[in-house]
C-alpha cells in the first residue's frame, strides 16, 4: 500500500490532480490524500509526520513559497520521505527565461478575476438552459450540443461551463423535434453527439433498472425505439450540417477537448 | 514572452493544470498552449519544433509512455528546449515502492468506470434540482447549500457534482421561506453560505447593470432589501444549526474544499 500525499500551500487542486494521474497508473494499492494550506514550518513538519505514519509514501508538492517548499524537501530527505516538487522546477526555469521573479502567491490561480466570473456566468447559463423549453439561450451560446437521451449532453455542458464556455443542449426526440431557432445558429458552434446504438441500449437499460423499470418506460430502451431515434437524429444532424463526435467509450473530458479545440480553430 | 507547452499522450488535462498553476505566478508574459495526444516519435518531434518556433518556451509533459517520454526529453536536450516531466519521477518512485510496474496506460484517469458514472449522476442531480421547486432531492443529497441570491450556490453545486458529490441548493428568500423538508436533513450535510453585505450589494448592482436594470428589480440591490434578507438568512441558518462558510473573496474551489473536508470527517 502506497499513500501519495498531495500537498499545497493553497487548496491543493493541482497536486491532487497530479497525484491522481500517477495513482491511476496502478490498478490497486495506491491512495491519494490531499493536504491543503501548508503554509508554515510546523505544517510542513506535520506532512512529514503523516508520511512517516503510513507504510509507504510519496509527497507530491505544489507549494509555491520557496522557504516552505525547500524546507519540506530538506526535512523529507532527513526522514527518508520522498518529496517531489511539481511547480518548483517550472517556476525556476520560467523565472530565468522571463528574467522576472514569480509572485510566490499561493492560490494565485484561484483569484476571483474576470475569467473567474466568466466561468461562473457560463455555469449559470448551463443550469438555466438545461433541459429547458426556453431556447432564448441559443443565440448567446458558444456551443450547442444536440444528441439523443443519454449521450452525456448535460455533463458535457457542465464541464464546458467550468472552462468558461457557454454551452446549451438540445435533446433529440422524434416526438418533439428541434426548435427552429437552431437553424439560425452558426453550424460551427453545433456538435452532434453520436453513440454506438448497442451501447446506448445498454446504458438506457441500466438506467431503467435503477429507476425500477416503469412499464410505461420500457420502450425507452427497446431496440425498435432506439433505432427510430437514431434515424431521427441522423436526419437532424445532416440537416444541421454540424460536426459529429462519437461519445461511445469516451469520457466527457475527452469529448470536451475535441469541442474546445474545434471552436478555438474556428475563431 | 514565454510559452508553456502542456503536453500529454492523453487529453492533457493534468499538464494543462500544472502549466496554468505555474503561469499564474507571473502577472503577464506567460501563455499556456495545450498539445494533447502525443503518442509517437513524430508527435514528439512536432512538439519540439513548436517550442523552437516561439521566442522562449518550456515543455511540461505528463506523457506516460516511457519511450515517448524519454525521447521527448532527449530531443529537447539536443535542441536546447527545456522539458519537464511531471509524472515520470512520481511513477518511478511509486513503482519502486510498490514493487510493481505501472500500466503505462495514457488517459487511465479518464476511464469510464463506476466513479465516473457517479460523477455523471451527481451532475445530473445538480442540474435537476437547481433552482427548482421540487424538494424531493433533499433526502438523496450529500450536501445541501443554503444562502441568499448571489452567494455562488449554483456554481458550487456544479463543482461538487464534478467531484461526485450530489449537492442541492436552497435559495433563502424572505417571501418564500424554506421547505419544511430541510429540517429533516442531517445538519452536518447543510452549509450556510454567508457573505459580506457590502460585497453582496456590489455584486448585485453589477448584475443589474448587466441586465439593463429593470425598475422593478432595483430593490434587489438596495441596502434596505439586502439587510432584510441578511436578517432572514441569519434566522434560518441559526434554526438549522448548520456550519456556515463566508464566501466573500473566496473562489468556489476553495469553498468546495471546506465542504469536502467537512463531510469527509463526518462520515
Amino acid at each position: 500500500m502506497l499513500t501519495i500525499f498531495a500537498v499545497s500551500d493553497s487548496i491543493g487542486e493541482t497536486s491532487n490532480q497530479v497525484a491522481l494521474a500517477a495513482a491511476s497508473q496502478f490498478n490497486e494499492g495506491v491512495e491519494v490524500k490531499r493536504i491543503p494550506y501548508i503554509k508554515t514550518i510546523e505544517d510542513a513538519n506535520d506532512v512529514i509526520e503523516a508520511a512517516k505514519e503510513v507504510k509507504s509514501s510519496i509527497v507530491v508538492s505544489t507549494i509555491i513559497n520557496v522557504q516552505i517548499r525547500e524546507y519540506l524537501t530538506q526535512v523529507g530527505l532527513e526522514n527518508n520521505v520522498s518529496v517531489i516538487n511539481v511547480l518548483g522546477p517550472i517556476l525556476n526555469i520560467a523565472s530565468m527565461k522571463l528574467n522576472k521573479v514569480p509572485n510566490y502567491n499561493p492560490g494565485a490561480m484561484w483569484v476571483t478575476d474576470e475569467e473567474y466570473f466568466k466561468r461562473i456566468e457560463a455555469m449559470e447559463f448551463a443550469m438555466q438552459y438545461d433541459d429547458s423549453k426556453d431556447y432564448r439561450g441559443l443565440k448567446n451560446a458558444d456551443v450547442v450540443l444536440v444528441g439523443l437521451s443519454r449521450t452525456s449532453k448535460t455533463p458535457l455542458c457542465m464541464y464546458l461551463a467550468n472552462k468558461g464556455i457557454k454551452a446549451i443542449n438540445i435533446p433529440l426526440m422524434p416526438e418533439v423535434g428541434v426548435p427552429e431557432e437552431i437553424y439560425k445558429v452558426d453550424r460551427k458552434k453545433i456538435f452532434g453527439l453520436t453513440i454506438d446504438p448497442f451501447r446506448l441500449i445498454e446504458i438506457r437499460k441500466k438506467r431503467l433498472d435503477k429507476f425500477h423499470r416503469m412499464p410505461s418506460n420500457v420502450e425507452y430502451a427497446s431496440d425498435a425505439r432506439v433505432l427510430e431515434e437514431f434515424d431521427f437524429a441522423d436526419r437532424i444532424i445532416k440537416r444541421l450540417g454540424c460536426k459529429t463526435i462519437d461519445v461511445t467509450q469516451r469520457a466527457i473530458e475527452d469529448t470536451a477537448l475535441i469541442i474546445l479545440e474545434s471552436i478555438k480553430q474556428k475563431r
